[in-house]
Parts: C-alpha cells; sequence; structure tokens
C-alpha cells in the first residue's frame, strides 16, 4: 500500500525475485503510473499474506491500523524512517503479534514511482523492528528484505529512533544551521569554501520533504541530540578558554568518528590521500585510473574538488598508507602533478 | 620565517620558481630538515626583500612584528588563518606601510615539513589583505601568491576573519559536535549511518592542532557564527510546530548551499547523479570509468559510497541531466547495476 518511491520499488525488487504483488495507494494516479511500470497489479480483493504499508511517515499509524483491521490474519510492515509512534499504534489497535517494523534505509531521497528501481535497497541497511510479533511475523518481513539484498539490523524501536535522531535527523539539521550561517556573507567571501564546508554542507541541499513530518514524529530524541549538539557549541562559546574548549570538543567528535563504520563493518582504516591536479577535461579522469591501475594500486575511496576558479580539480586518491609514496612517484614519472594532501 | 608545511612548501615553490630564498626556524631540527629538502639556504644576514612569516597562528603577530622592526625595508607577510590580530600588531609597530596579510588556503591539514609540496598552493584561494600597505608592497606578496601557482583574493582583514569563521572555523565545531552527540550509541547503531553523516562529518576527524589558536585569535567572529548556529536549532527545538521549524531552517539552508561555487566559479550546475553497484575488487572502479568514457559521457563528479557488511560500493557518477538516461542504459547494456540515486 503505498506507490511512492519506495512501495513501487519494493513492489519491483519483489516481483523481479518472483512474488506476487499487487500495488495500491490513495492517489489513482500514482497507483496507475507504478502499475505502468510494472510494480505490482491491482488488488483483486483476496487477503494478502503480508502488507507492506510505504505511507508518508505521518500517515504511516493510521494506514497500519487500517491494514491490520481490514484483514484479520494479515502480517502487516511499513517503512517509516520513525519507528515508534506506529509500534504504539499497532499496540493500541490490539493486533500488535502482527505488526513487524522495517526501515528500510535507501540512499538519497528523490520521490515518486518513476525513479523506482527494484535495487534500491541493495546492500543497504534495512532495520527491522520485531515489537510483539513473533519469529514467524519477523521472518516473513526478513525475507522481503533479503529478496531485496537489504543489509538486514533487528533493533528495538525505541533505540532505532534514538540512533537515526544522531545519525541522520540531527545532521541533517546541524548541516542546514551551518548553510544557513553562510547568509551575511558576500559570494567572494563564501568563494572562500573548501572541501570541508562541502562536505559538512551536502545534504543541506535536500529537498525539506519529509523532514518535517520526521522531525514531529521524533521530535524526542531529535530534541535530546539538538540538546547535546547545542550544549557543546554553547561550551565553547562560553569558555573562559576557547582553545582548550575547541580541544576538548575536537578530541570528543574524533573519538566518535572513528566508530563510524568504513568498509565492511570494520572501523575505517587509515588510508593515506594522494592528491593528484587533473585538468578539467574529458578523458583525464580516466587516463589517471588508468595509470594508477598499471601500478597495481588498488583505490580505497577518492574524492574529487574541483577549484573555483582555474580549470583544473584537484582528485584525491585513497590508499593503503603502504602505497602512497610508490603510487606518487610512479604518477609524477608518468607527468601527472601531485598535490599535498 | 618558519620551516614547517606551508613555510617549507613556500620555499620548495619559489624556489622552482627561480626565486632565491633562506629558511629558518626557532627550531634548528626543523630549519635543518626543510634546508634538507631543498626548501631554502640558510640566512647569510643580508637583508631580504620580502619576509614570509610562516609561524603557527599563535605566533604569527609577534614573528611579523620582530621582522619589520629587525629589517628597515623589507615588506613583510605571514600565512595565518586568522589575520585581524596580525594586521593590529603590525599597525601599533609603527610599520603597518610593510605588512601585508596573506592566507594561503591549502588544502587538508598535515603537517611537517618532510610533507612540503612546491605546489601546496596551486588553485586554492590565496587571500591578500593590504591592510595599510601601498600597492607596490601588494604586487609583491601578489607576485609570491602568483609564483605559486594561487588563485589570488584581496579582501579586508576583517571581512576576512568574518568569511572564515563561516566558510571554516565554525563548520568544523559543528561537525565536531554532531560526531560527539554519536556518543550515546553502541556500535550497532552507528553502523546505520549512511553517507550524509559520513559527509558531514568527515572534518570531525581532523587533529585539533590548530584549530584551539585560531578560535582564540578568531573568537568574536567564531562567537558570532556559532550563536547564529544555536539560534536557528534552539528556534527547532523549542518550535510549538517543529515541522514547521525544520522546513524553514532546511529551505534557507538550501538558499545558502547553493551559492558555494562549484566548477569555474559558477553556482554548481544541476547534476543528476547515476550509481552503479561496484564490487569492492581491483580494477572494477577502472572498468566502469573505461565503460563510461566508451559513452562519450564526462563526469562532473564522483563518489564512493562504501557498504557496511557487503563487499561493494556505490559509486555516484555525477552528469548533465542530458545524459544520465542514456548513460544508465547504455551501463546496464555492459551488465552493470545501476541502483537508484
Amino acid at each position: 500500500m503505498g506507490a511512492g518511491l519506495i512501495g513501487a520499488s519494493i513492489g519491483l525488487g519483489l516481483r523481479a525475485a518472483g512474488w506476487s504483488v499487487t500495488i495500491s495507494d490513495v492517489d489513482p494516479k500514482a497507483e496507475g503510473l507504478a502499475r505502468s511500470i510494472g510494480a505490482g497489479d491491482a488488488p483483486d480483493g483476496s487477503e494478502p499474506e503480508l502488507v507492506i504499508v510505504a505511507a508518508p511517515p505521518a500517515a504511516a499509524a493510521d494506514v497500519v491500523v487500517a491494514a491490520l483491521e481490514q484483514w484479520p490474519s494479515a502480517i502487516v510492515t511499513d517503512v517509516a524512517s520513525v519507528k515508534g509512534p506506529v509500534a504504539r499504534a499497532a499496540q493500541a489497535s490490539g493486533h500488535g503479534a502482527r505488526y513487524v517494523g522495517s526501515h528500510p534505509m535507501a540512499g538519497r531521497e528523490v520521490s515518486g514511482s518513476l525513479a523506482a528501481q527494484g535495487d534500491l535497497f541493495r546492500a543497504r541497511p534495512w532495520v527491522i523492528c520485531a515489537g510483539e510479533a513473533p519469529e514467524s511475523a519477523v521472518a516473513a518481513v526478513r525475507s522481503v528484505a533479503e529478496a531485496l539484498q537489504g543489509d538486514v539490523v533487528e533493533m528495538d524501536a525505541q533505540a532505532h529512533d534514538a540512533a537515526v535522531a544522531r545519525v541522520s535527523h540531527a545532521p541533517q539539521l546541524a548541516a542546514s544551521a551551518v548553510a544557513a550561517a553562510l547568509g551575511t556573507l558576500t559570494a567572494e567571501d563564501v568563494a572562500l569554501a573548501g572541501q570541508g564546508l562541502r562536505d559538512v554542507t551536502r545534504i543541506a541541499a535536500s529537498q525539506p520533504g519529509m523532514w518535517a513530518e520526521i522531525a514531529t514524529l521524533n521530535r524526542q530524541a531529535l530534541v535530546e541530540t539538538l540538546d547535546h549538539i547545542i550544549a557543546d557549541l554553547e561550551d565553547v562559546r562560553e569558555a573562559d578558554d576557547i582553545g582548550a574548549a575547541v580541544t576538548d570538543l575536537i578530541e570528543r567528535g574524533r573519538m566518535e568518528v572513528a566508530r563510524i563504520p568504513g568498509k565492511h563493518g570494520g572501523v575505517k582504516r587509515e588510508w593515506t590521500p594522494v592528491t593528484v591536479i587533473v585538468p578539467d577535461e574529458p578523458g583525464r579522469l580516466l587516463a589517471l585510473l588508468t595509470d594508477v591501475a598499471a601500478h597495481d594500486v588498488n583505490i580505497e575511496d577518492l574524492t574529487i574538488e574541483h577549484s573555483p576558479r582555474q580549470p583544473v580539480g584537484l582528485t584525491t586518491l585513497w590508499v593503503l598508507p603502504g602505497s602512497a609514496e610508490a603510487l606518487q612517484e610512479a604518477l609524477e614519472a608518468n607527468g601527472w602533478q601531485v598535490a599535498a594532501p
């Protein structure tokens, strides 16, 4: 139920995996569009085994309860990015044993079923909140996540909401606040921005779309996280020794950022940057990577920084520490200009 | 004067451009190291035409004044990332007409002359603050920046400090505060992090190093910026209608982030993402870019997101909107799995 990006993508993915899927939406146009791209058939009135509610976050609880009441034995899950309110509504309905919460954490926000793709969830975390449901119901929802090749994580709804406030909702608002503070600057001032500001504010370009609903539903955890962030910034602001306060905050941030997983669930390895000046012309990046590959060096990560006023980009190749020096020498021998990291 | 990363890099770059350079440091070891990599000769006691003070920010004002007093006609510049305090000290010394402030905005922080490279400044903004100095003195400092291929921007010292508080100093602290707020989470919670959190907190991995000195020197502008950020987050925190407050903040952030220059000084073009699932194996990224090049599509930007638990990465190619659909079809025809953006 729900034929937006998430609903249609689930439909496409499950049908590709051989499942029998029907799709519906309160908006007949959206429903028709989703059906036309093959995301599911028209409902035929018979009771489904599993109902997946892909409604906007603010509507999820009501649609989940309606589905639990409409079908006496179907298992119902949803995909809303705040799990507590839906779980509480399902429990209050008396049908909580047939409700399992889901949060497939698909990547960047786009919307509408035209952007739908069956592999939207592949290799992305898919949180499952069992709540009052028995293992058989959880297994049914898990099989959806697995069919779509999501990365299943079981969590308590409350813990999920507290976690996403800190890893997603509050960072979005902090990035927007950093961007909003640029409002006093001239265009020339803003042009002093380096890669650091670009990184911090990248998600500030997001559409407000669902964030208003998410903030309303996850208000308590969001406010607790904002309080934490505000208190840390206030401590710097009001410190007698601002230098010591800054050192303390940055040290605490460093400890936490080291816990964000990098490759394969491990703590981010210590990669070494090799920054190359790449003319902003077609084919140059490919030529660079071809030269890198010829020296048998694997690139762990790659970032590109465009120069504001010159037709070159600074491409940073992140490699294992043991490879950096030899790579730099080899690239220079190939005629590349390697800049300091 | 000063043989750390910046001083030694300037020395290397200017010597490569044919300049005659001497280098000194209060630490004889650092001075010897810089000289051994060819960053400059030993001072011979004669008056230089131009003195470049590359001391740590907290020491810059004193070293600049000492240089102005030691040499009766040399032009003196410095490279400190906060310009007001040095300019005021130079003016108070009575020799302000021979002082021109510089802020070469070299990329990511590393330190020590062993990391020095003459092209550290190439294609990066190099701010010049003329202050009381005549055009001839400004021209001398401009010639340094141009020899090192920096991107010269003339600004008032006060305006510079206000700008860097907003584009650099406060964003660093906000990123650290977002990271520090992860402290209450378990490792499993933190593993829900997506690319958004990774972007926002990337600079939170910085060493505190100079940030304490920078915050102390630029306290006023930094506190004003933190006040702006804190006030925006407080508005969300305390709003009767948190959804409306979130929408307002995100909308204001979007307007400002659109002003951060992308390529060639223009406002960032609207690029379209094409996200490809790339197995985490040597050579696969190169194979992808080879296929892209075969379809005559230029990549405007490229980002890589590693999956926390699976041996694949999601590589996003940013291309001009008109190229995206055809590129996606072509890559799929080549056997690539294109994920939703």
